[in-house]
């Protein structure tokens, strides 16, 4: 079978690699659907993020749907036939994070697609991909598969609104408009918030996030001075979803946050330079939100009854074949929201 | 009656003021002890800190008990003859904040001897007090007013003991050993942790956290790895009470944090730089601690029913008159923790 | 002006009463639609319900919107002309559940159409409606008042809701399908709930449950056993909304329920025979959920957004002068979900 | 090695069984201490509680502690001649209750000295005990057995005190003192509670009671008002420890419980009959407290850093051949808290 496999930065080739063999507990399954995330792109434009490097070549890819073909013995809930969303996440189940609930910090995690550790995980932008059952979650036949790939971004995405604790009639702003700012404001909505302000630099996503359901989206570049009103009175948002990753979108939002609101750093970054006195005095509390664990069920299902609508976002989907196309358009941001591989 | 007045940085006078009259709704008391705190000494030493600058003489101090002269004629809850603990803080009583339980972010706080608003509000460092019933928490008469003084203080401590959530048998790091940190530890046994490390760079504090309570006390400057261990497992810590407002304590700390502890900073400082992928991916919570609200009549009632003991921390007490002689003791931090004034 | 009037049992006349003076922060509005609540139909059909008797003459109604017709010269959040939902709930704002964010559970309340205190609070069914500017929630003009009207019983279900803690992917059961429990499908829903069930005894309401978003609706009358499935390994449902007032409701769901699963008890009833040992081995939750506070906001806003949609709940529109018949109508489960009077 | 088994209601005898064989993950340890416990009382007494009932002999005992006399090969956590205090829960490590954090809540639990499966899971009264690594909690050398033999209980009560949420500055009612409840007392302390006060209805309960630290301790049989003043104002509990599985202590103490208040029922009853009212217009919230989990090590750790006094419950020590005799004492609740047995 074929697959995108990332060799050094830049170096995005599609090769011919052997389907694993399925154990009694696996499912082998068709892929059908493959959303390219930012962590990939860090793959290939960077060769990795921080300390993570390229060490060996890795097959990228990790939001991911497809079909069952066929299954070991020993599986129960899924039959050949079935669609399924695949959950990139193999935690140990026996650490102290696993049974404390809190999987997604599982001190052996095992992450399609990523070079965390070595030899790494190889990941799932393949044809063909044999895991275990438990990763597999079962969809209705009617769930389109392009949209069944969101579930693992909108996974962070929930997660990052259980890590904001309750938002029925929260405030929120969200900073970031890239894939998982988009989908924390379709979470946010989903959970019931009552007002959702959005910011980016570029005004491309800031459509997408009006689209899919924000009050109202800033472009915070050629509007530097916008959030100043919701500063009055100690602040307006409730929550801040910080899904850009950049000191200045934190910080630049401190003024427009209520006191003892919460700030959930959901966005990757560097060093950020932050006003202690302010978190201090204003009593702000800022969460880091990694990844997910059982959130990634809920998204499956969510996304099964429609109760999200993920389309919106969906920009391209190109064959495998033209993977590297792809990565440059998902590069983009002023064209691309969302870009997918079809595998079959 | 005398008073202890900032007139500007090292320029700290005993002057006579007069006393106010006592309002239908006021308590008159005789103040017995006041305890030098760290933004006295602040104003004392720099005029100020941040934007907060003395611009025109103030009467300093906020730690104080004392006994009831005289009262209003509207007043119920205390006599003369009565010892008091003195709440610092008047919030509104009207603000969205103030209705939501978290007078501590009152739009319209009063406190005791802060150049925050203009005019300033004067402070307690004086003979006599006059001040709202609703700023008097009643104490029983074999309450020595030296200890009852410790209140101020010790409710920020529990303040910052809420915000890290419930305490029984967490396992708590406090970094920074001066009166906030040292009454943290104090805080924390009593709210039930198992296990509590105290770090610092001065050993004399390091000997009174170990006095009261903290299991270990490390000097972080002549033991620098020490904290390593801690870090196995990603981290032993489920909370960090950051108490020093110096960003090497908090970034030294990350490590020895388990994931999804909580750092409640209750330490003012300036910039932080903070390595956020740290805080995202381990998912840690960085909550700000800001003075206190209810907890203020806790402190007096902790204090007064000897579940915890305060006199460890009572460096000495000097006459209102050697004030400069007291502030200059309560400066330096190998002498002093926590340095009294006596009104009588 | 004329107003609706419960003088006993069964005797509820349309009477003409006067129109109070506006005072200098009041409100006088001209109501446009009022719901008939639960409560109203009890003074209308037994004079009371528990200890809560007429005592006398006392004007229903607490379900209302309208238009301000002249405001009081201290009044700034509100004109003339203004389409307002009215907060029936007037706390005290100075007792300690006031001050704690609790006013629901204020001290010294005061809510419309209510026989709690003596004097009685008067209600809101009558053609002009004068009150203080802080009951008032603005609305956009484009808001239908009928819709509006239902903010007071949706705002008591977001409290539900807010009682349960965060809903986004839980399992939610709600028992007992009238009004509240119809409101709470959709409130539940709009928090971001998983998966809903509804159970009622009547097959008229149930139909609603499903119209507004419940996954499924159950008979339990006429299927006794249907909850069984759901009893699988300790339980299926994470939260239990239980707005039927009925013991057998909540013995009944025990087995369905979770462990450590949350039951809000919204529903009034008399005693309730449970079984102790199941809420302690399985560790459930019982929560009473009462009234309101600052939900009622809330309600307002996600109706006017749409964001929530009551309109498959209102039965009909009577006008004021076809009280009586509009009361024996919303006494009928059969026929009607929430009836409203107009009043212009 | 001698046993202490159960046949029938008072048919309790000391018999000789054989010591099972150690595998490579278990501990055999030489028991040192054993308590008596409710739940042995319910077997000795009536044969069970409930549906659980004894259908085979049984050895009782669940409250241990003892000496390593060997180790299995694959254990690594302790060494002959440690001290350990045993966990008597085995939870299986991979249900989704054991998966979340709430591994008391297993579905495949096994409990020493428990009928609730057939076979019965075997207790722990027996001179030598050979179980897995896991159950062992590592003690320091200076603990003495018997203190430590109470981390079983006292994890009962530290686990309801994690029930009741933070307990800091909170004001504390307890109902039913015997062991469980006095254990709550002391828990509830620790953990931070500003007043506790414990009802009674027998006296010698109660001065243990206040030995261990309540601030008051009442007979309610002889004292039957003395909660009145406790309901002003809506009342003055935030939280009731129910430890007496007596339903008018529960319904006694309603009023006396502030809104909003949180009752833990750890005490183990039959049919409640409950003023819903009451629970829905105060929203008191009712929590079910089953065992322990992690806490039981936090028990240990505290009883050996003596930040809890267990001291004052112990009664008597009677060797294991009198075993009849220690359980006929421990039925009498006017002569003994907690009587432990002396296996060596």
């Amino acid at each position: 079978m074929r697959a995108v496999i990332i060799h050094a930065p830049r170096d995005l080739r599609v090769e011919t690699v052997t389907v694993p063999e399925t154990g009694a507990g696996d499912v082998r399954i068709r892929i059908g659907a493959g959303g390219i995330c930012g962590s990939d792109l860090h793959y290939y434009q960077h060769g990795g993020f921080g300390a993570v490097r390229i060490k060996e070549p890795m097959i990228l890819g990790h939001e991911i749907a497809g079909t069952v073909e066929s299954v070991g013995a020993a599986v129960t809930r899924v039959a050949p036939g079935d669609r399924v969303a695949v959950n990139p996440s193999r935690p140990c189940g026996y650490c102290r994070y696993c049974l404390e609930g809190k999987a997604n910090q599982c001190l052996d995690m095992r992450f399609f697609g990523s070079a965390m550790r070595l030899p790494h995980v190889q990941g799932a932008f393949r044809e063909v991909l044999v895991a275990p059952e438990s990763q597999m979650v079962r969809l209705d036949p009617s769930v389109p598969l392009a949209e069944a790939a969101f579930a693992e971004p909108l996974a962070v995405c929930l997660h990052a609104a259980n890590r904001a604790g309750p938002l029925l009639g929260r405030r929120v702003l969200v900073t970031g408009c890239g894939p998982i700012g988009v989908l924390s404001v379709i979470a946010a909505r989903r959970a019931g918030a009552a007002e959702i302000v959005a910011t980016d630099v570029a005004d491309a996503p800031l459509a997408i996030a009006r689209a899919v359901g924000a009050d109202r989206a800033i472009n915070i570049a050629s509007e530097p001075d916008a959030l100043g009103p919701y500063g009055a009175d100690k602040g307006t948002f409730d929550v801040l979803i910080e899904a850009s990753g950049n000191e200045r979108a934190l910080v630049g939002a401190l003024d427009a946050l209520r006191s003892q609101s919460i700030v959930v750093q959901v966005g990757l970054g560097g060093e950020f330079k932050i006003p202690i006195n302010t978190i201090v005095v204003k009593e702000i509390e800022v969460r880091g939100a990694f990844r997910f664990y059982k959130e990634f069920e809920l998204a499956a299902e969510l996304i099964a009854k429609r109760l999200v609508d993920v389309r919106p976002l969906l920009t391209a989907t190109l064959p495998l074949e033209r993977a590297v196309e792809a990565f440059e358009l998902a590069s983009d941001r002023s064209r691309a929201m969302k870009v997918q591989l079809a595998f079959t």
